[in-house]
């Protein structure tokens, strides 16, 4: 296919796509590969979609969003004007990348992270670097503060951008540790993305009254069940959501349709069942911590719904075609200082078991 | 509140957010101000909500949209390789202009058509240029043709997107028209925007075997009765959407929920269903023609669910006030050349006959 370029084509914005973990069609698989909650939405979802009346679609939905924003600043006691949402937490992330990592100057973001966060900066053309993490896969706060507030960091920084709990590590690197980063970051918007807070890390919500360029940015996708609906959320400042919400209406006016915007408002409706199921990912979580450590295997101490390991004997590759073979898909990274770790979603006790049976079986060979 | 700008926002990137119509919160209004279909969709998507099973909506939604896109590509006789999907037609278009307008030529639409236009080139800074329509708002295609081809354009052309039938106009092009643009534009993407072109337009969609820069874009919003939806639909080349489908894959991995997929596919395979309601607001639009002539309004000929109307003796904002005051909702574009216009939507029967009864008894004092 040696096809000659036409002049079309020279005009083409050309980027390298981002591959989501794989959705395999097998049946009767394990499939920790994605970080999906093992446990099925609030049960007042179901009850959204048996009283919705498809009449409704007809018409536009609410571009303001106003039920799923509404049940967002009741649960998280944060004012509407400074919330902001999207379909799921990739959407609400490009739309901040788009709006806040406007200059010349570089964003820096761990070399350990979402492996979104280069492909967001190559499809806006963002200069961006990314700063090692430590030997221990944790963060250093100085190589994010520039020399002059007493530092590591060389040169301007556009933009920062950290999750927390950071992925795939699992670290929680906690309040305070995020907290000296922004404190001496005024001169650039900070992104700290929550996506795995819920199971057991502590939320940075409180210092967007503090420090107006804060974004903390969550999804339902795992503690609620529903990476199936695509719904993702931002908070930060008065000011800061104003900037976002002028670009995302420059891009989208209506967001998300109307029936997710039900399921959300339905799912935030029901704390109780979040805080079961999360309670019960944590206890399998560190059930597994123990019962993987007596395996051989090594990891950072997690507080999301995976485990990020390496094992004493045996390679990540061997271990990843191995677990496959027996349908228990896992993710592993093609990228260097982890390639030997593999990333496993902590699914219910009963695939967690089906994990450990075959991984004790096949490992007494080594 | 003179506050003074901090460092932060001099990199935000500042954008005139797009005005969509209102969604007024009245009860019993006509609500004839946004172009939605005054019939419900196809039974089928009641069917789909009633036996979903929510437990899906742990697992992400598949990111290839196969469901949907499959339905289309049967609907369409289109391979699936040469069809992209999004959260309504906007988040396609939107995707395209980031896509194919990365040059520095300008891109060229008409000066009255689709008001979101020019948002996506500020958006991602495309410049632009808009070619007047000519007196009677029809479009020539020679302006969109550079003189060396024995067109109108002096300079170069970035892109062409031009929606057909055109809004708020109503006026169908023609499929000669458009393929003149095309054939005269080998070096730029052309889009061509088809939101309304089922209510008795010609698609284009046929010249994409032939133009490999042509992308015909369509949505579910308006003939498909789906607008709460978001669902949106491009086709064009297999190198073409591959170009898309990379940017789009950088921005967001997942598009469209995991319901909605499901509610596309099911819309698709009720064509009886379409094709009635369609024949159904056409019926009414060619009624309302002979009727609204006769109460001295003049229009354009529409092949749209809308009629773009200017009256002989009043004032389109005191028309556009009037009927507010009436419960009956209509769209103004304060705009030069078209601010003496007002955009009826065609509905029901029965809220066209509220619309004339009301005109009627109206329009005798002046």
């Amino acid at each position: 296919m040696a096809e000659q370029m036409k002049t079309w084509e020279s005009r083409v914005h050309r980027v390298e796509p981002y591959t989501p973990g794989e959705q395999p069609k097998i049946q009767n698989i394990v499939k920790l590969n994605t970080n999906e909650n093992p446990y099925p939405p609030a049960p007042a979802v179901q009850r959204v979609l048996t009283d919705f009346d498809v009449e409704q679609l007809r018409k536009y939905p609410d571009p303001t969003a106003d039920e799923l924003v509404s049940a967002l600043s009741e649960n998280y006691k944060v004012p509407k004007d400074q919330i902001f949402v999207g379909v799921g937490s990739d959407d609400v992330l490009a739309m901040s990348f788009l709006t806040f990592f406007h200059s010349k100057d570089p964003i820096l973001f761990p070399d350990i992270t979402y492996s979104f966060y280069d492909v967001w900066a190559g499809e806006f053309e963002i200069p961006y670097e990314t700063i090692p993490l430590k030997e221990d896969f944790t963060i250093d706060p100085l190589d994010y503060i520039s020399v002059e507030k007493g530092g590591h960091r060389e040169g301007p920084i556009g933009g920062i951008v950290i999750p927390n709990p950071n992925a795939p590590t699992g670290i929680d690197g906690n309040v305070e540790m995020i907290r000296k980063i922004i404190e001496n970051n005024p001169d650039a918007v900070v992104i700290i993305d929550e996506a795995y807070v819920d199971f057991g890390a502590t939320s940075v919500l409180p210092l967007i009254d503090t420090y107006d360029n804060l974004m903390v940015v969550g999804t339902f996708s795992k503690s609620r069940s529903l990476a199936g609906s695509r719904i993702g959320f931002g908070f930060g400042s008065r000011k800061l959501i104003k900037y976002l919400s002028d670009v995302k209406y420059s891009f989208n006016s209506y967001t998300m349709d109307a029936i997710t915007l039900k399921i959300g408002a339905a799912s935030l409706g029901d704390t109780a069942y979040f805080e079961d199921t999360c309670q019960k990912i944590v206890a399998t979580r560190e059930a597994a911590k123990k019962r993987l450590k007596e395996l051989g295997f090594s990891f950072p101490d997690s507080k999301t719904n995976f485990l990020f390991v390496t094992h004493e004997k045996v390679k990540a590759t061997e271990l990843f075609a191995a677990l496959r073979k027996e349908g228990i898909i896992v993710r592993h990274f093609q990228q260097p200082r982890i390639d030997d770790y593999l990333r496993i979603t902590i699914g219910t006790d009963e695939q967690m078991q089906r994990l450990y049976d075959f991984l004790e079986d096949y490992l007494k060979q080594f």
